[in-house]
């Protein structure tokens, strides 16, 4: 197994960060390996906003909800952007407007993911840790706001960067076989998979929290699933142009 | 500059392959190295089919347009999968459905995204190649049935996993301005690195096409947005269960 491989399976979000900041040279390195992600027909349908501002990092964690977004080093917004592609087309001087169809939502959200994840482990491969915060959609219009996010531009999530201050046990997936499929799908053994899952996680839980907790995978989920969450992503994207035809 | 950092930013996408199959354990190191991607709330909302089959996969690369998929020793089908958590809702014994809100929708690609792109940096720190294929979405209904794909479940992108047979220059990227913002948007500079952009490409194309090919970016993004594609995602989507709301 190389050292690259190692890093991937070494993954674990950090939430308490050292008061240190993410040196110049290093968000270089984090920008550079995102920007060379895969990029859908050469889109590069995202950007990012680094946030080192303190007050906009506080309202960043509250719009989130995540305490400890005030303590990254810097807090990146990754952002799912056609606008662009928009200018790109006033710049051609045409009349062409950037369709906010379902397939360019795809486009610029997975576009933003590949960077993201990328940036994610560049960061990480230099000894610092990053957590993502999808919380920023509880409050997309609030963030989008405060950052000035032009239209055809949507906040996908957030990723705090700094120097790691504890160092958390790696969290437990799902079985391979609950998730890969040799040649075509089949629920075969997919509902096994998702029980010893369970009692996986239900042991990571009560290790982790002193016997406290006490919540299997199929449990949370179904609990996530009653009230779904965020429902106002829908209106919120069409006001910003992603109309979804 | 580390070996991580030095392997994403040498990233390009491969699309000839040597007739040599991936071995089992370098399959495997790939999908640990996806699992272990940060992942939505532990949602774990994607799934993998892995293609070798020689009839399927000349299907897929008929499907996706793409005559070289026939050539990859594995074809990789990355599909956003909330199906599995219905299934968690069933085993629970309840009568909980899962919304196929656009949050669901977008938490969903975004899991399969993260994986994915661990999945493709694996392949890559193991000297093999990769390149991404959303031609999948040009056929999205006949990839879903010939994998046998249950509802909640769609194929966001495929992706070529083999053994390099050939080694294409790096793509440029756009300039550092275009895509970072401090602190909060600003479209200062953006147009100008854009336009920066189009000569870089340009060169690039006439380079690499021995002056054939004479395109910028601008022009490119302004065909491509005159006639905008897969305008059948919506109803796929919908009938397989993303009902958007």
């Amino acid at each position: 197994m190389n050292d690259t491989i190692r890093l991937l399976k070494n993954h674990r979000s950090i939430r308490k960060f050292k008061d240190v900041p993410v040196t110049g040279e290093q968000l270089s390195h984090i920008l550079d390996a995102a920007q060379m992600a895969s990029t859908s027909s050469n889109m590069q349908a995202y950007s990012v906003i680094g946030v080192t501002d303190p007050d906009k990092k506080a309202l960043l964690a509250e719009y989130s909800r995540n305490e400890f977004v005030r303590d990254s080093a810097i807090f990146l917004v990754w952002c799912a952007d056609l606008s662009r592609i928009q200018l790109a087309c006033e710049m051609r001087g045409g009349n062409v407007n950037v369709p906010g169809t379902v397939e360019h939502l795809l486009v610029a959200t997975v576009d933003t993911a590949l960077a993201a994840q990328n940036a994610a482990i560049a960061a990480e491969s230099m000894g610092l840790g990053i957590v993502y915060i999808g919380g920023i959609r509880n409050s997309p219009r609030e963030v989008s706001d405060l950052l000035k996010l032009p239209r055809l531009m949507y906040p996908v999530f957030g990723m705090c960067v700094g120097v790691p201050d504890h160092q958390p046990g790696i969290k437990p997936r799902q079985p391979r076989a609950a998730v890969y499929h040799e040649n075509e799908y089949s629920d075969e053994g997919v509902a096994e998979a998702l029980a010893e899952y369970d009692e996986t996680m239900r042991r990571y839980y009560l290790e982790r929290t002193g016997g406290k907790r006490d919540a299997t995978w199929t449990q949370e989920m179904e609990a996530k699933m009653r009230q779904p969450g965020r429902l106002h992503m829908r209106q919120f994207l069409h006001d910003r142009g992603f109309t979804l035809e």
